[in-house]
């Protein structure tokens, strides 16, 4: 056993919850009890969790979970959303000293704190605060976001399991539009990266996949926020894939932006509200689609002297929560929490763990990835984009994404169309 | 063998498309083809198949399935949405006259049509239009709607899987909401009937069910077309939720009316569009979702200065089609599909096949049902809702409802709340 060093652990959620953050939560739990935390006489005497985050932890709202029985630990990890409750609060450098403060008081020496790139800045803060004042914390983001916007990450724990959603039911529902023919807009999550909209070309079938030079499976025209959106280039593309097809599957991310970076959204919702961090509420509206929607309406031709049929949903909070965990999202979502507990409790380390894919991205390729601990200073408040090789024109994504992307969702369902 | 009538069958599907009603069009085959369709000799020659409903049958737009290979056929069963195509056109008088002439030009003696109230009306006119020019037509309508609207069935092929995405989508959604509180309105399919809005209540878990005298977890409050709506209670109900809570989890179902009877969705929804039946476009649209978040925006107090946090998603298409059936459903979509195939080769009737629960509605009761023939104008243009006894007070399901929708959808997954 190494030398441990005295004291409690605590543990917290934050951001957006996913289908796999509770398998990180029982990753860390897991961890630090194989390195005996709760038995007696080993330094590490409880193991916390914070009610809703950092928030959580400055109030006192602590869990006890170093005796969380096996089996509920267990049915926990299979749990969406964050079971410790989740917050927004982006501290800043006087609420990062009361968290300093609240560690100093519940003699807190292990920090984990689970969740996306404003949180590991959190964690990266507090680190900081704790080197500064020469008290030795063991600090640990460990990675979580639907997004899957985290810097040196192949890809991050929740985009998984959000992404077999996506593609779950864009396929649905793209079978849904093959049936009842018209033109339908499916909102997608993803603020300023791509990857969760780009997840729905995984709901085509591959022997349908070219026709004509364009896809005649749906989602047929893919807009990321990564590429500006011009919308009279959109109409014009609605009315082409329209016109040869008879129908038109679209999936548009809710980060999509013109030239300047200025959001569309941001431009066409109304009565909007904004988080802690600023930013303008995207999800829990179908505002987005609903204006794409009346502005096809509004500019393609009738058919037949009929207006033609345009239809916007937007996947909502759902799509990051669904209780389908993808299988390598589960254990990577688990494993990445038992890394870090390991790593804190191999002496005076901090970081962030990283998912680094070992195997070379290629159809057919067999999957492998390790973990690997790197500086919170490399993701703290950082944002991964698409890279180019991702994506295809203005409005599709290329096979590398489709590769890269097939071996994390899993298996989908197979279909069969007459 | 019976004395078939000689000739050929034609399957159609109509109206919103379901995760199951393809099993429907492969129990159709399957039946006549156990009783020899397509063998030699045999008097049924072929099965057709109309292209996007009676739309394709007046077009020649048909497909032959009569030799379609079995393993196919089983991946079709499986596949959600209408593998046919389907079609929103209401046939009137003349249109209907155009499709006997259709049957009359095909050699078809034998007519399926799968779908929701309106589709079996289309097959009543055909079938009584038949009847008077003493063509022998066996024309049956097998059910099939998510809105589980139709007369006499105890539910319709299409719901139990529909209810099942809309119970594990609020599951997932109300985890969500406790991790980050707020409030969160859910808009859930429904035109005129709460069946699909009702199931939500399977989201809860029973042994937190009661708090204080309202449910602690999610959907809180649940808003069906059969009560009538009032926008200040309704503001009122959520108040006294969050004030009790710090949140509140709701469904509202797309159909819910003042007491006048006037669609609020209408009231509401701007530049909206209306099918061939003149109804409405509620679903595609965030729009009512949209109107309600405002609303309570506007009139609920600011909580410590800041903005109450209002998210308002509508299922959309989803929930119609999500590839994920439930055991009973696909069972019984198939096993409708193969019973009216074997009436309408058993002799010369018509009608629609219904489903009847054969066993009592309780906790822990083991459900059975039964086929059953029933009159065409029993079901055809009618609409059924949900009855007094599955409503509790003005915002809530009983468990009564509970109980007949439990063993519908499924075993749903266990969750852990620390």
């Amino acid at each position: 056993m190494p030398d441990l060093i005295k004291g409690n652990a605590v543990i917290g959620q934050s951001g957006g919850p996913t289908a796999v953050i509770n398998q990180s939560l029982v990753g860390v739990i897991e961890g630090l009890r194989s390195a005996g935390a709760g038995t007696s006489g080993n330094p590490i005497k409880k193991i916390l969790g914070m009610r809703h985050g950092v928030t959580g932890l400055v109030n006192d709202d602590l869990y006890d979970l170093t005796d969380y029985p096996h089996d509920r630990l267990q049915l926990l990890a299979r749990t969406p959303s964050a079971g410790l409750g989740s917050t927004r609060d982006k501290p800043d450098a006087a609420f990062c000293e009361k968290i300093f403060e609240a560690c100093l008081k519940h003699d807190i020496r292990y920090f984990f704190y689970i969740g996306g790139n404003d949180s590991s800045d959190t964690c990266r803060i507090v680190n900081e605060l704790s080197n500064e004042k020469g008290y030795e914390l063991r600090c640990f983001h460990i990675p979580k976001t639907v997004d899957n916007d985290l810097m040196i990450n192949d890809h991050t724990p929740g985009f998984p399991s959000a992404a077999r959603f996506v593609a779950k039911a864009c396929m649905a529902d793209f079978l849904d539009n093959i049936s009842l023919p018209g033109i339908k807009i499916n909102v997608i999550m993803g603020r300023h990266a791509g990857f969760l909209t780009a997840a729905s070309a995984l709901a085509r079938r591959d022997d349908r996949y070219e026709y004509e030079g364009s896809s005649t499976d749906g989602p047929q025209l893919i807009y990321l926020p990564e590429v500006a959106f011009d919308t009279e280039r959109f109409i014009e593309d609605v009315a082409t894939m329209f016109d040869r097809h008879g129908r038109c599957h679209i999936a548009v991310s809710e980060g999509i932006a013109d030239k300047d970076g200025n959001s569309i959204g941001g431009q066409l919702i109304k009565n909007g509200q904004t988080d802690a961090h600023g930013n303008l509420q995207l999800s829990g509206s179908g505002a987005l689609g609903d204006a794409l929607s009346d502005l096809l309406k509004a500019k393609l031709k009738p058919v037949g002297g009929k207006a033609v049929r345009v239809r916007a949903d937007t996947f909502g909070y759902v799509q990051r929560c669904f209780p389908d965990q993808s299988p390598v999202d589960m254990k990577e979502a688990r494993g990445v929490g038992r890394y870090a507990a390991r790593l804190a409790t191999s002496g005076d380390v901090d970081g962030s763990v990283a998912i680094i894919r070992t195997s070379p991205i290629g159809e057919g390729q067999p999957y492998a990835c390790k973990y690997q601990r790197i500086e919170l200073s490399d993701v703290a408040a950082k944002t991964k984009h698409m890279p180019a090789e991702f994506i295809e024109g203005h409005n599709n994504v290329s096979q590398k994404f489709l590769d890269y992307c097939r071996p994390l969702v899993g298996d989908l369902p197979l279909y069969e169309r007459i």
